[in-house]
């Protein structure tokens, strides 16, 4: 079901039963897998694929419990050039993903996010709102991306990363501030990354490490909690 | 495909290629989207959202290996009043859904567990059976929370919580027992709690914590294994 | 939409907006859920069961800073007789899964992995390529299996396994090595395991521990870093 509003470019496959909403764009050579929904206003650039029952351009929704209401108003989501999409993948409206980003098999990214040129965004990986990752950075399987989180060009983040945003854990006292991965830091499996701590340029956080306090640059961090080795 | 005994209230908005198993029960206001399953016998209250590609009312399946079946008879899905559930999410019969409920994008909850009004259970989260959840709760992205598990009212979980229910680890000598989170706990990320541990009222357990013995109401716990810190 | 060319069994039972493609083979007494897709060349044994929204026989793709592309040519999907897949799940080309497996809700398998006889892939696991599993095998919910890992027979593995295999985190230097976990080696949740640890047979890791060392057989290792305790 295609919408008669929608603007088509040239040389689109569709698979069967896709439906793609009103106001939307897609670009030329894109390629569009079986059950994908594209919601209204998305914009698709050229040389894209989408793998099969993907939705994107979801709005998001709030409940009665929820302190931060999603915003009422946000921009179309906006794909750029050559990114790939996995299959039973989620991302929202209001987010730009540059050329050539690739998206892994059931990944979901929140509203307001931006993802640099040609990062890759692993399978299963939860991205929330506000969250800015640039060019050429890493994000492996099943890591997950807190809101208002900062991920600088070339981070590398192995399988398992878990951060947070909120030093009171939901009693909402104060402000969410992400984690801040300066650039070319990397990031060993299962790491557990505070509230607003900041990695420093290079720097690498160990499997497993728990970080509770700053990195230096170039730095080294092991265990629980992470503490600097010297090699 | 809308099999001719579901029972349909008013103002219902159903998106394209959604099918509606026989003996379905939909309220009134309800909003369905694109390729949703509403499995047989699945009561949905009023005023409830069901995003794209989701699948309600799923029947348990066992193999060979499993030690403990699944049930052969399990009550219908219900879904009370102001329910919203996000996409891709993978909703099992016999378990009660209580109004004002937030369920995220790619989400799956397994037969028989309850979860209490205005709760959360973020994107992502895994519920297994027989799991207890109160009201007011919230259970952030990405945790896992184990069959046989008891979480009261107000607690309040982090990303990436791991739980377990099975002190012997598959071995099969024992019943299986999941942790307790009294009433207004509080649960940083990534921290994994062990089978029939007991989390007082109003504690916390810090982020990345290796929870192995009870923790006092009150109690603050960080490390691993956990311990107590003096503030 | 089921291409002509497919070889269907007898009693096959098919769901609504269900996607054949061409040349796959399904055996008899096969009961396909709604918006199933079958790719091309798949291959699906006899008494297979598979839930609604899953996409079996995926081809890999790659984007410009991928350092290793997938391989151009792969083998069929070929699954085996009285296989189990949930729902949402996406499983690749060239994976061979053998009788009685039963697969979770939202699991993704890649190409080149083998899984044997009766052994569990739980829900939301993430099983990497070019990943070898024995029989009798389990993997709890939401476990990561890394590429080029071996899981031996009988091994249990509780939730949030986290693991890796390249001991530079993405600088490339080395050959990815997956960790070995020997015959019958038991996991606790949330454990981290390094690239090419060792874990011997009938060893057991405790929960949320972080192995940089090899484990013997029989040993136990608790903590971060993962250290024997003497029972």
């Amino acid at each position: 079901m295609i919408d008669r509003t929608v603007k088509m470019g040239s040389n689109v496959k569709i698979g069967e039963y896709v439906i793609i909403e009103r106001n939307a764009v897609i670009g030329d050579n894109v390629t569009i897998g079986h059950h994908v929904v594209i919601k209204e206003d998305s914009r698709i650039g050229n040389n894209v694929t989408i793998n099969d029952h993907s939705v994107l351009g979801q709005t998001p929704v709030a409940n009665k419990k929820m302190a931060r209401k999603p915003p009422k108003y946000l921009s179309s989501l906006v794909i750029g050039d050559d990114v790939k999409i996995g299959s039973q993948c989620v991302i929202y409206r209001g987010t730009t993903i540059m050329d050539g980003v690739l998206i892994g098999d059931l990944a979901a990214i929140r509203e307001k996010v931006t993802i640099g040129n040609n990062s890759i965004v692993g399978r299963n990986v939860m991205v929330e709102n506000n969250t800015q990752i640039g060019q050429y950075a890493t994000i492996q399987t099943s890591s997950y991306v807190t809101a208002y989180m900062v991920i600088e060009d070339y981070v590398f983040i192995g399988p398992c990363l878990s951060t947070s945003n909120d030093k009171y854990i939901g009693t909402r006292n104060g402000e969410l501030k992400g984690p801040i991965l300066r650039k070319g830091a990397k990031i060993g499996n299962n790491a557990s990354i505070l509230p607003g701590i900041i990695i420093g340029e290079k720097a690498t956080v160990g499997a497993g490490a728990v970080v509770t306090k700053d990195v230096k640059p170039n730095e080294v961090v092991v265990g629980n909690p992470a503490r600097p080795i010297h090699r």
